[in-house]
């Protein structure tokens, strides 16, 4: 067949595998889907096309759509009980927001509380500074930025927590799809930022969810 | 002067600054030390070059010189307690070993309990096969190595908890100084791997010592 | 005329010229069928719209037309007798496939034995590992992967035969549209790995024939 | 001749031409300096090795070696005058220091007033919130930094005037020399910044010279 | 919300936040000139899409559409009394007239009196140098180019005051987007050339008036 | 205006400005033909879009729309007289020839004697081996190739005048949009050949025509 | 410690693991020279500096050091037997030789019969034309080549056999450590030619040895 | 043996093989040049080293070492005739003149008449200006330069003949080795500029001559 699901995952790795939408069929994915359905409490996928959305949709009546964060979440049946963890997640400006809503998702399907604060730039420093106290609260900090990729280094420098550094895509010229804030961030001057590939919400919430639920 | 030390860290941060020792001369290094000592508990460089520890040894007698991870460290007066967490580090060859050593430094100054295993790359992998257990019980996995950089993916693939990827410069032409481990590790198909700059067993240590504190 | 055909590298090589049909035009590609058909056996066409299958089939009625693969192949009259050799195609995901098709045709073309495993990637070593006897039989093993590429490393610890690695561009943000597949294919620390181009799955298939042949 | 010293630039652009001393003979700048100082009121020579400043020194007893900026002047004759406008040069790292050394000593030479914060980096934004009143009553900032350059962001979003942003080659790894500082620049998101090549503090310092006298 | 808009830069940076159009939805951007109008004396928007200056001119009928330069500007009410300084603005070829058009309207936002020359690349000097008393009556030039970018350096030698180098995506093959030029520019032997963003003519335009007006 | 045209160009350099159509309008290509009309003896356009062909060939009768080649020229009034020089243009693959016919016509433009040679590759060298009367008698090769441009190379070890090699955009993956064979005619072993920018078939033709009438 | 030999590789391999010398100790090779010795019937080291063979020579007195080649290899106890295939290796320049011999010595452990062709590069394909015979008749044939890189298109047309390209570093300028090589060489326009690693003599050798003794 | 010369390119190119030094020994050098010198009138050696030069010297005392140049010349005993063609060579600043030098002494190989004008870049244009005569009267100009690499675009529309632009290594930061400037000179807006490898002096004056000598 196409596709050899990782059933094990969930009790190898503590956490159910998330199907990567992209290049898929809507049917390859409900297809995985229902498998991992049989299997797990939930399932998950990301890079979710508008129309693959539709035919997901139909097919199960109580996923949702996050159209924003392009993702399609399918809650589980056994109630997960009060959140494990808080995670904040920070984006420079507001053509980020799709990547911090996936990381969102992501974040939430882990059962972490989670904030978003949007479009606090570094050349406006003020928002982020009346923010203090939501980042000062939180287990882990996502930072979500396009451009120079510079709020990661400014936030590292403000908490005392690991920060995950998500670059995105956002920028023209010289930011070359992302490469400017990747490399901004893998070259951070502040010690606790760690980075995941251009545009990878869904890593940035995922991993901000296995240190919050610790 | 030549230095504005940020001695608030500890304080905003959690944790103290930790001195870049390259492009710094033993007099600078020695008096960023001493600024920090006055206020601090102890005091960690990194990226040492031998006769400036040579100096440093001489200024600072119950310093500690790691000689193949290029750090020095001074512990505090104050005893730390019982270690906080549990970090594995993991590299793929010999030659990797002087970055995991700087990682284990840092992850020790933290005060967790390090475990390093060398030499289990992936074209060998019952290296790392036999050795589940002490990866199964970490908090964090902390994996370095150079070439492609595939290690992270399969301890990826194997654990539940955060993968912190240290890409190294070892290898020899396409791996362009460590970018290729770096591009490989930045996109892991594994969902818990989060990646630092080339060569950076510092942050590896440190956000590693972050997450198994908590 | 548009095109030199080079009628004798079926005597030289030993094997025919292979049409690229990237960038020709339907009524390109049928002559130089046409004038290949008439000198030898048969005719393989690679990278086929789907709109130029649709007028190649009418043309060529007994073509056969994979759309996954993006071939068109025609065969020859001559009986080729029993198999020649054994080749093992592994894909790494489901969105490798394609590469993958497009290697097995290929290779089939030479008269080989070809075996898929789809979407057995280094997250979940153990689809892999199920699949050892697979592997272990084959005279060469044809791995596709796209992302970080790190699929031939594991598989070429693992057999005894030469590995061809096929980079994908399935991946976003820093794959750069495959080029972290191919480094890190580049860099394998197993020594029995070479590399094709990205998206070659012809290359991959047609060595991988070569060598089970002989 | 090895050298068509451009006479007229004085005349045509108000400023001499400064000699770029990287790639020259101790005698080659001697030569060249004579011939400006024939015609000129002063001199200046970049990036001299410590050699070659110790022959310029016998040659030109007068003229002033500043060793860490790499820079030698020959001062006028002719009384400048007061200082003709005020340029902040601010660095990131101590190890940036060479580069804002040979900024400073560039906008000196323009007579203009400077001033130089080191070490001021965005991981601890306090101690640059404490230089404010230095730099709100510059005509231009420069910023030097190396690593992820982020510091020119954030001094654009806080002053008034043009900054100039100068990437430094410190760091390691994924910094390829500068350019992901480079990058950094060229993308901030803070609308009043401006960017020079990587280590050229030469050309900082001048710009801000012609705009801080305008 | 979607935006957090710095409504303090006109206070802190003498200029109020310009509205980067691209990925916004035509809603959004109506949205923050509106809390942009309701605190300042008028609101530029770049990089506008055509439907999205239809909207804005529906809702704001005072707007100033520019289609060649993508810019969407509402002037404010109070008069701004005589030009503060002179902008020449010279373009290589016809194809970066755009790039040009949103630097003159972004000078002119700053009340500067712009002169824009087009096309008159270097491998035409005549043109350039019947010009010149037009560049050399300016408090600064923007020079905008794509291809090989050489043109800043010409000009640079020709006029005392600072060269904005402003570079574009104009060209073919080895231009990579821009890359080119942008490098040109930053390498360029003129001392008083600095640049700024492939493509970026707001920032050319915007830090020219910065220099002009004071 | 938007253009400012080098009239003075034939005059100054032997040959007229052509015009680079990419980015232009048909009513601004229009134009600038109708200016160059006036004062010279013919017109040639380069990257011509197919819509644009149509509105020119409504204006000018007796223009010459290659569409291949994307080319569109009017021949002067003056007969020009036996050609001057002979110029070989020779094709790695069918996919080269639009960049061919590029060069093609813009030879024939300088009055040259111009043959093409198409698809004789390196993987078949006696393609190329069965031509070389035809390339022993030029006084000057232009060679086109895509892929991993190694024809300039072997041409150029076969012949004795220059060689002019250019690299096109054909070929996928690791070809880069042409690098891979650009790289390659720069670093060609062979001492007559020289390189000119990815598709410039324009750029091949026009010099291959200066150094053929010469 | 420092090293965990994969002793298992020989029997789930069919091959030894060699050991990368680059970046060890003498006494780090000779401690893992002497474990293999224990279990395998031989062993080979690459990249080994020239102080370093010396130390091994002392200790291991019937190993065999290639200078040029940068190898020291031990043969086994056991008589190999008659040579199981045959291997071609051809270099383009004098400058490949020490590469073409690391892949000679290798090919050679392979017990292979090996032919090594030096400096008949594509600038004049007369001297490979005389050589044919030899070509002709080998299992696989190895090309190094630094610069362009094109000898393995060419080679590959010629032959019926896989082509295992091998890139150097030899060149300047925009070879770029062999970049453009490696380039030219998965760009090939022949289909049997498959590529390794930058220098990777070793590489090439190794999987022509596994495909020669077939 | 370690070469095997090519001996017939005399009479296949009309030019005999020119030994590239770099990477070989003095002893091979000796050896190709004797070979050489049997069968031709004379021979030209580049990227010598000083030391290499000094044993030629004693084997070949008529040999000629240019040590700017880097080049070893052995005219031949027949007398040239008068010179065949006049052959500009330009460079930028001071730093491009050794690859100048070596351009040069390789167009005087083949009996031309050489001018070499220095240090006239394009920020002090007049320089070149003054020059008009010289170029003018050249059947073809080299052009060298670093850093931006303008120069070529505006020499290219002065003169009337092709432009051969050389681009070197002179410069820092984002000059990456010369890559500016060769990106540049690929990129020009002038229709008559063609270009070699980066500080490939060589490639540049050979060429030259077989335009010139025409
Ligand atoms: N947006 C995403 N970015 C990166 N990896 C993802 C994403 N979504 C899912 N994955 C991972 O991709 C793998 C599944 O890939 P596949 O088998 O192609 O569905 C799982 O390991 C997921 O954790
Ligand atoms: N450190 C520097 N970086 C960049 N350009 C410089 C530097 N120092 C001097 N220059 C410029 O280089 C040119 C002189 O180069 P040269 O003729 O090689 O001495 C002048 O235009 C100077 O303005
Ligand atoms: N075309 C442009 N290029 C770069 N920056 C811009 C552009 N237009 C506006 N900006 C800046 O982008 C910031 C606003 O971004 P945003 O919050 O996303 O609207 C402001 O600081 C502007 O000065
Ligand atoms: N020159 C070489 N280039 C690439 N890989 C090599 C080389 N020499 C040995 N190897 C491989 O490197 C691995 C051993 O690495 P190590 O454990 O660091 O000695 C083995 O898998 C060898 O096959
Ligand atoms: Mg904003
Ligand atoms: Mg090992
Ligand atoms: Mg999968
Ligand atoms: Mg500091
Ligand atoms: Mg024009
Ligand atoms: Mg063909
Ligand atoms: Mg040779
Ligand atoms: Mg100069």
């Amino acid at each position: 067949g196409y596709a050899s699901v990782d059933l094990h995952r969930g009790i190898r790795c503590g956490f159910p595998e998330v199907i990567f939408g992209q290049g898929k069929t809507a049917e390859q994915i409900e297809g995985i889907l229902k498998v991992l359905l049989k299997h797990e409490q939930g399932g998950l996928v990301t890079r979710v096309e508008p129309e693959t959305a539709v035919h997901l949709k139909t097919v199960f009546a109580d996923g949702e759509h996050n159209s924003l964060g392009r993702t399609f979440r399918i809650r589980g049946a056994v109630d997960p009980g009060p959140a494990l963890g808080k995670v904040a997640i920070v984006t420079a400006g507001t053509s980020d927001l799709p990547v911090g809503e996936e990381a969102r998702v992501t974040a939430e399907a882990w059962n972490c509380e989670v904030t978003l604060l949007a479009d606090v730039g570094v050349a406006g420093l003020h928002r982020l500074l009346h923010k203090l106290d939501t980042l000062g609260g939180a287990d882990v900090v996502v930072v979500v930025a396009g451009m120079e990729g510079a709020l990661p280094s400014v936030v590292g420098g403000l908490v005392d927590c690991p920060v995950i550094a998500v670059p995105t895509s956002v920028g023209y010229g010289a930011s070359f799809g992302g490469l400017a804030a990747l490399l901004g961030m893998l070259n951070s001057c502040a010690s606790n930022v760690v980075a995941v590939n251009i545009d990878a919400g869904f890593k940035g919430g995922h991993v901000a969810g296995l240190i919050a639920r610790r």
